[in-house]
């Protein structure tokens, strides 16, 4: 590539892929420690689930550091290839039906957003592609009450998850096993917790995807360099009273959600 | 509102500026000094520009926040309702045209993504929308090379402002101030550093626009609580390394955003 062609495909994420590579082969060159590569080969397969109601922003997170990966096809999943809302109303258009996803992923993953969440819990069509294709991909993964779904279709049986800290406590419902961590990797499973966590839980991945020099170059592209206004991005900082508020204020959709889950429970095959 | 639909509500962003709400009238009752409420009255109108190739993640941090400030109309503005693609191939609908977008609104907002901002520089159209809107509007954001655009606009003539650090020396060009800073405010201007930096953007304006405590309810609903899995965020924690190679890379699109900046400067009106 060009040194023209190369600075043109910068402007744009997909040449972060383009850099690593020169970085690497630079720094393997100068010594430097930077080793990690873009595989070669075929593009590995990401499946993200786009789904009615989700939380825009668990999904983006993740899709603009995958989409950065480079040698990497990100697939955005629904029943259909119409227009789907996020939960604030962002019109969003799936790249591939479920249908048509490939039949082995390299990382598949599911967003949260609780009204969406809680529908796709008891979706058997979405819970059987969960199901399938879960069965076969390499990491399964989700950021906030993403990590319901994929505990209704059984992904989670026996593993550690996190979720949003208001419905933490469902997964042992669905057999897992809660832990209130940022983000949770247990095998092939990693989990982020609510929302933000999306970006925490993608840069793990791209470290393991491709490695922790990629990740870091991932991170200062994205100048990912967080100075939070206010110290309240969780229960234990943000105190009890506006806790309890929160905890309070959501008993009715988590209620819903728990019913979701146990009827999910009962619903698994034998 | 009944019990019943408070909860429902909740279950959708939309439900925070519900719950906000009954938190500050219990609050005040309650003497717990949570003060902040929704204002009554006509909703806030909000104007976030969806242009080809901008960075997702700099729109839909801001969007998410700014969709649950309740009694506030988010618009996605572009110059026609088809769809728009993120430079990561994410492809979103616009809800509602530059010709139709409200004469005042209370907050102009443009994210950032290095080749369409550079293509925004130089569109005429785009320019007299923004410089028509943004002379009355309440509040004139940005997040990452947004700020690009606002300067060729002229509207950052005299301001302090931030910009993703690769191109914040082009903000001199166009005769605005370059702080290397997060968040930087400057009378009425409010603009982000890069990308992610639209998180602690939004939530800042959050604050503005709803107070402290509503602010920190979202932080808490979003649980950003942030824990970057390496200090790769900003030049100084990446290293000289890093940081130059990443600057090297970028000097093709660099220079041509350099370009684009002088030329916007020399057509201003006199």
């Amino acid at each position: 590539m060009k040194r023209r062609e190369f600075g043109t495909a910068l402007s744009g994420l997909a040449g972060a892929a383009a850099l690593a590579q020169r970085l690497s082969a630079q720094a393997a060159m100068a010594g430097a420690g930077i080793h990690d590569m873009v595989p070669a080969g075929a593009p590995q397969q990401i499946g993200m689930l786009l789904y009615p109601d989700h939380t825009a922003l668990d999904l983006i997170g993740p899709h603009t550091v995958f989409g950065a990966l480079g040698n990497a096809d990100v697939h955005l999943l629904w029943k259909d290839k119409g227009l789907v809302k996020s939960d604030a109303g962002l019109a969003m258009q799936p790249t591939m039906t479920l249908a048509d996803c490939p039949r082995d992923l390299d990382l598949l993953f599911v967003p949260g957003g609780l009204k969406g969440t809680t529908a796709m819990m008891s979706d058997p069509q979405v819970l059987t592609f969960l199901r399938d294709h879960g069965s076969r991909a390499k990491l399964v993964t989700s950021v906030c009450t993403g990590s319901l779904v994929l505990a209704a279709a059984g992904l989670l049986r026996g593993y550690k998850a996190t979720s949003h800290w208001t419905v933490l406590d469902l997964l042992p419902l669905m057999e897992a096993n809660p832990i209130s961590q940022r983000v949770v990797e247990d095998r092939n499973r990693i989990t982020g917790a609510g929302v933000t966590a999306g970006i925490d839980f993608a840069l793990t991945v791209a470290a393991k995807l491709r490695g922790a020099e990629y990740a870091k170059m991932l991170q200062l592209l994205f100048e990912y360099d967080p100075q939070p206004p206010f110290q309240a991005g969780s229960p234990a900082s943000a105190g009890p009273a506006l806790t309890d508020h929160l905890k309070q204020r959501r008993a009715e959709p988590v209620r819903v959600a728990r019913a979701a889950a146990e009827a999910a429970r009962r619903q698994w095959p034998a």
